[in-house]
């Protein structure tokens, strides 16, 4: 035992408390015949958690922890902690960077070997705690290296470099029983046309997710390949700009089976959308997969990564992950960070358990109007003519027929209600 | 001959001139074989130069034209005056919607009678002009029986209605020789997920689409079909997002061989991307075809369809669009309003004159750069380890190999410098 | 009695209810020693309530209201159905803009004349009626003369017009016992810096605004004059930017003591703030006066005034307000509008009803917070320094004497948690 | 000399040249009776060009520069490669942050001893080098102390220890000539309203902006205070906004005649601004002091500080800077960074001289635009009612005589254009 978090005690749930711990969030509490803990999935991000030192692009290090170096004795210090968090927040589930968790070594083989002892380092430590892996992932996009990207970038050395680099990430997912394995490419993008070959880029980055997949039956990965949408930042355009976006480029490369989505919701706001939205198309394109449920202040341009705090929003995105169908191998991921003045443990503590609050009571307001229905019912009648016979045969039709049937049997359609403030009022009753 | 322009000549090539002329755009210049005129195939967009009153979300019609009013008389009128635009200007096309061109009905065969009525009195027109049809396309959009969509529209009897519209719209298009055929889908998308089938509507607006295909097919039209993609505004989210997501629509839907991109600045810049970018992207996914150039403010949030008045950005269009071999059916297209203090005959003279200048000076920048050809020799350079014989491979490979090869061939690729600032001082010895 | 709400009963307070009805709001409920309707003093908006038609900037008119038109009946049959509607929603106030309630005339005589017997005809309504008069203002923006500006003009007659204009207003709030008059100045900026004098223009709306307290003061009138600040829209840029840029505005022209803010959610996010900060802002400067309660969507450009509907963020709200004393002559005007699909009069009744309710929820959570106090026992105590002996010397003292301070007495000052999250979790235990 | 610039020669005037060399930025060319180094007054920035090591919010650095460290040394070799670029490059001017040039010490007195050592290695060299210092700085925000502000920490010893470095930095800056002092506040905001008091800390900032000025009166410094607005980043709103908002601080603080502006084109885009906006008002609020020409990307949400590339923006820049009477202590400062992937030290020479042509172009047109006279012409002639002798005594009026001369003396003013195109077509005549 580390003494970092020395005065937390385990979280209960103790609804009407001050204190630390659960108000909403009862992990055992059952709801449509599963558990809370099991609808939600949480999982603790390593990166932003225990390897983010507080810095921005005006300021440097401000959280000094005990763990901050280049030795494995401190990665495994970190690795200590971490679980120790874990525990004390009950999450079923982390997930990690190779970068987060192993030392930079001189060469690809020494950081290999250190990514790999802290790996062995986590399946002893997974053997006596109830938290999986969600998913690993590459990091791809720190290190100068891939300052031109990756799998896009213009030297095919660093291709291989990064291909190298997943299939490690993708042997110790696998190797640690992990649900998904996530693919972010912050640097898979551009800062000038000037300088950029978009077709040939692409070829690259459709070629490199084809080469995981490919990766993935080889090995006999179970868990499901997931993309993170990103519109920018750092590059100032990013080839998986949304949903939309990746789904064009998966049906290009071949990929649409194959791959699904991990949305988060400051991605989705960057990318001029609300997170609802990301989710309601990914659904109705059969693509979706998990969450990273981190906020982007809508004051500022920029990713920042800000834990959820706005209980009737969270609803509305879980109201979404029920229609469809709820998580499989996804999960609620917090790719959230401290605010950079929130140096002490408790707040790291603190800052999962109200998010895991506000995720519990957004989840639950969600199932309830899911439950009523009247939301569902309204949508469906706004729709109905088209389950009429009429309607049915429309789409089966042609210009030509449709334009002599509007002319032999005159219409004058009049628009309908589409009663906004009353579903918004309807919400309310819920949130 | 109305007396609109009254005082206004036809514009001249006249370089030094400080009068109503032209100073950069030479229709007769011959650039790389073709003539300027046939290169940037210049389009003055009836919506915006004769339709709109100058009214704003806060205030009320500006303009007072002597045509508005709801009279084929007054239509005709207005009519008279676009052609003497044309002229004037020496444009060599035009577009148009349907509710630009005719009064609406009381009933759809009336608004047809009045649009095949006015179609008949621009062929007529067009027998004595030199101005062709870019393309024809039908406003799906202002009337309130559109308030939630056409295609998507939760009422069949509006897909119907649109459908027929449509069709009335291709054959207009079709008998005037028009070259392109376009869909903006403004009301296509929603107001607030609440109330919306994201999936149902999606499904209505590709089958729509393939609809005009197939119709286009059966009349024989030979122009492009164009769509042109907004991700909001009047919605607040629209399916035709941007290019890459209508390149997704497109694969989905089966019509990414039977569709191009209407590209638009402004629209660009509001789904978060440069107008360059679009093309740029258009172009390496086969499906570039046309543009709109106008801007909008980069301090405001809507569509402000500014007329283009910044030359470097403007080369940098013309750039992507040189290198995609330049306009077949499309061209430049001016979908820019006046601003709605600028009330006088001269102003719409005036604005369609510097926008012309401003586009002809941007395309010689593009073609002088092309020609020089350092931009493509450094873009080409950045890219050369591909074009080697390990490059070539390296796609054909996969994880594991390339793993073995990392493990027992080290690498420690080192980056090299990307030269943006150099590259755009390149651009600026051009612009 | 007119029918327009026929088959509406008035709303009661009914907690547990799925009718149309208040869950939250309780006009009668006393909360720290005051009723709910005098702590939230909620108004209605004549503007977008009764006089907007649904149109947008690429769409006509959807609502098709039996009193659109320009006669002095339909401009009654509007007054009569607005106070109906009051009544159903039992508001104690409403606010009207001099063109929502008259038909303009083909002179300015003649539009004062309509204006002024309106202006009785409320007076009479008002005897029988519990709802009083938040604010009036005039409407120096919709008609073509004003497109440059009214005091910004250009032209000195325009000014002139505004000028008599806000007198008669002023005068008709006076009669009407109105609590507050307001100016807003949608036009008072430009849209290019080419055609402008900013610093002209300044001048003309200092002067202006002088005149109107100088009037205000003529006629004894003892309400507060109010400035609604908003960045753009319709202008590309507006003078009243945001607080801040006001605040400056009236120290430049001696108004501080004699003006406050009317601050709107939707025009503080447009401004690049949160609303919180322009009521707090307000607050800190003495210049609080009332608020417009519609938001903005968060990823729209533009004003869309919607009814509010989350309320945690209308709980930050009003927690600003109860900060700054509550309310004295403002109020919580909603210059909200339906979405433009939101045709039936259920949807206007429903659209007030939620918000209120929203605004009930708000306030509740706000005073409860305030209340507990534990908010501001941490806020305080982060500052308790500066009430320390040193801390309240040294703002009296000077960079030498405290750099000598610093050398002769060394310090090393370690940063604090700014404990963001656990504040944010202390929020959600209220709202 | 050190070898970092070893292949490259000082930059020479060769108007067609392809090679590293100005094409446009003639020094000593005669504009308006002075030389165009005279007016443009460049100054290198310090803390990008040589203090920033390349980092990103999601990498490290990139640029590996020899003089990375934090030793005496060190920090000589960098001030050494400094004077080499000013000489290189022929700039009149340079600016710096403290931290910039001196390695952070143990203690606030090792850091002095540092500071002071590099100052006078700074005076020696200033003396056999024409490079003089534009401005001085304290860097307040990048140090973990403060994270949460400097004057306007909740902490008074960070206050403190703010105070006595700004005292160490006026003194430097006044021992080496430099012709103005900067303060620029980037954590004189917040990250939550929750845990901040508005009004204490804002007393705060003004008291502390007081001791400067009164400090410059103290020692003599006859160069001009300036202050630069931001609206947010790092914070997530800061207290010095815009030109506006600083100006109504100023008022509040009874410090507009001691205080100037030093705006940047990248925080007037941040804040919602063109940059000629920003300098327009603060010339017509006599508070014009010096710019920051590092322009930032359109499409991208935070700063991006890139060099200036579009020629007919940074012309309307000047335009401004020329009617506000041109720099008096103030100059051209490019606070801009080369693009992270920008490695080589010819990048760092090609970014300033291609921004300085860029500058060249600019300026060059914005005086010929001034020259000509035409927008002026036409500019005044919009105002000319205003001068007209019933436009200057209205002003002195009040709204009940003015109503009653509309009342009697009707009026029925009418718009006129804005003439927005033909004014940006005259422009476009001369960039």
């Amino acid at each position: 035992m580390t003494d970092f978090f020395k005065d937390i005690s385990p979280l209960a749930y103790a609804p009407g408390s001050a204190d630390l711990a659960f108000r909403h969030y009862n992990p055992d509490e059952v709801i449509a015949g599963k558990r809370m803990e099991d609808h939600l999935r949480f999982g603790v991000a390593y990166w932003h958690s225990f390897a983010w030192p507080g810095g921005d692009p005006f300021g440097a290090e401000t959280f000094q922890r005990p763990w901050f170096g280049d030795t494995m004795d401190l990665a495994k210090m970190k690795a200590d902690v971490a679980f120790e968090m874990f525990d004390l927040l009950n999450v079923p589930f982390f997930c990690w960077h190779d970068a987060d968790i192993r030392p930079e070594g001189d060469s690809f083989a020494e950081s290999l070997r250190n990514f790999e002892e802290i790996i062995d380092y986590f399946g002893t430590k997974m053997q006596t705690s109830k938290t999986k892996l969600l998913w690993g992932t590459a990091n791809l996009f720190s290190h100068r290296r891939f300052m031109s990207g990756a799998a896009t970038n213009p030297d095919p050395e660093i291709f291989a470099w990064s291909a190298a680099t997943v299939k490690a990430c993708m042997d110790a997912t696998h190797k640690l029983g992990g649900e998904n394995y996530v693919l972010w490419g912050g640097r898979e993008g551009y800062e000038t046309l000037l300088n950029t070959d978009l077709k040939r880029e692409r070829q690259q980055a459709g070629r490199f997710l084809q080469m995981a997949v490919e990766y993935k039956h080889k090995i006999g990965f179970k868990g499901a390949i997931l993309v993170e949408p990103k519109p920018q930042e750092p590059s100032k355009h990013q080839y998986d700009f949304d949903v939309a976006t990746v789904y064009g480029f998966l049906k290009e490369f071949g990929l649409e089976g194959e791959v699904q989505m991990n949305i988060e919701q400051g991605h989705a706001i960057l990318a001029g959308h609300s997170f609802e939205h990301e989710l309601a198309l990914a659904s109705s394109l059969g693509i979706f997969g998990s969450i990273d449920m981190n906020r982007n202040d809508y004051q500022s341009g920029w990713d920042t990564d800000q834990f959820p705090n706005n209980a009737p929003e969270v609803a509305l995105a879980y109201y979404e992950v029920l229609k469809a169908g709820g998580f499989t191998t996804g999960g609620t991921n917090f790719d959230s960070k401290l605010r950079r003045q929130s140096l002490d443990p408790v707040d790291l503590i603190a800052a999962h358990a109200g998010a895991m609050d506000v995720c519990a009571r957004g989840f639950k307001a969600a199932h309830a109007m899911l439950e009523d229905g009247t939301l569902e019912e309204m949508r469906n009648a706004r729709y109905a003519g088209w389950d009429s016979a009429g309607g049915k045969t429309l789409l089966d039709s042609d210009l030509a027929t449709i334009a002599a049937q509007v002319a032999s049997d005159p219409i004058d359609p009049q628009p309908r209600s589409g009663r906004q403030e009353i579903l918004e009022n309807i919400v309310n009753r819920f949130v």
